[in-house]
């Protein structure tokens, strides 16, 4: 392998790739790509799905690997991450190992390769180094604020990215009035006080079961954490992002 | 017009073009289009080819209009903004009135619609309101990290997007070791002690000017003051983003 594609590939909606994305899958050598635990067995799918529809001469050969898990043995959480990470690196190379004629390989990654993933640290880990290439991808932030079409930060105001873990550990990031909240494992918003907070709030963005709710925190938030756990009962997963936004002070 | 859709197109390659956005510009009956000042022509005349290439049986009707400039003798920056939107809220309805049978109206938006961009905020004072439809883009932020193939988030932290305003004004924001500045006028990190400071920085992401520096900030942030002045003296305009970050605290 000389040049690692990592390939942006939006959350869901195989229209969320870019005409970049299409050219660089239809050339590559070669894609990996994850065996995911049943729960998430729909994603798989959809990456295989989208891997079948490429313009391409031939069909794009597949390699697939086996997603290793992280090790709850292992109590520090940086730790943890990094074995994890180390382990994927390995699952990568020993599945290269049976295509050893690909040169180009592509690395399906939901969302945009920079933004809460890992593949990219992932390959910093690989020796020798290849070429490592990024094709930016539709973020679920995007399929977020376009699905309510509202605007993501106020006029010349900044806003915080953070996760539900952050937010509930250490409440409303300080110096913005604008919060968008990723990895929530569930309602890591009940950590606040909900009055004055409007949310906008997005589930399964993009994909068939798209889910949309907003308005003021304390009057929808439950109602939130309803289709959450409905999604999540039918699915057997949910992946979520929300939008806070509280009156400028 | 029954629906306003706003199409992020990206910063500049044709490429960033999603195939949701194709087909929604394969598809809708008008678009309206900017006529800039002449600094940015190239971008206009961007807008333009994109228009051309497009895939579709007819080519693509557009409706251009003069863009309306902020009112500098307006002291107060929210009403200055506040009264240009009208402005150009007015233009967009003057140049509609000569396409009475145009339905479903596209405007394209550079990167996403939903950051620092006003087209949201102009659609929402059109009377009688049209359905509004989001196609989300490629931002700054992905074709910066894309450029750099960096991530933009530490893992499992925080970051803060802010203006270069912002930055000058109030420094280094709470609470983040990441920080992505937009809209900077030019160098507003230099309201910071660079010290421990790591940047990336990019100009005209996706254009064949494309220009990006890396390094630490209190070695690097002359030179790219420096590249910054030469590309505007080139192009007449430069657009610029970088994304800062510190060891962590």
């Amino acid at each position: 392998m000389s040049e690692l594609v990592l390939v942006g590939i939006g959350t869901g909606d195989p229209q969320h790739l870019t005409l970049q994305a299409v050219r660089a899958l239809a050339t590559v050598d070669l894609v990996l790509l994850p065996r995911k635990g049943e729960d998430k067995a729909a994603l798989a799918e959809l990456r295989r799905a989208i891997c079948a529809e490429l313009p391409r001469a031939t069909p794009l050969p597949v390699a697939e690997f086996d997603l290793p898990e992280r090790d709850p043995a292992t109590p520090d959480y940086r730790q943890r991450v990094d074995d994890w990470h180390d382990a994927i690196a390995a699952a990568w190379l020993q599945a290269l190992a049976a295509h050893p004629a690909a040169r180009r390989v592509a690395l399906l990654v939901w969302g945009d390769p920079s933004l809460y993933d890992s593949t990219l640290r992932i390959a910093d880990r690989l020796r020798p180094a290849p070429q490592v290439t990024v094709i930016p991808g539709i973020t679920a932030l995007q399929a977020l604020t376009a699905a309510h079409a509202i605007p993501l930060n106020g006029i010349g105001e900044p806003f915080t990215v953070t996760t539900g873990r952050r937010l509930r550990d250490h409440g409303w990031p300080p110096g913005v009035d604008t919060v968008v909240v990723m990895l929530d494992a569930g309602g890591a918003w009940q950590a606040l006080a909900p009055e004055g907070i409007e949310i906008w709030w997005g589930a399964c963005l993009g994909l068939p079961s798209q889910q949309t709710v907003h308005g003021p925190l304390a009057e929808v938030g439950p109602r939130i954490l309803d289709v959450r756990a409905a999604l999540r009962a039918r699915q057997g997963w949910v992946m979520d992002i929300y939008l806070l936004r509280r009156a400028a002070r």
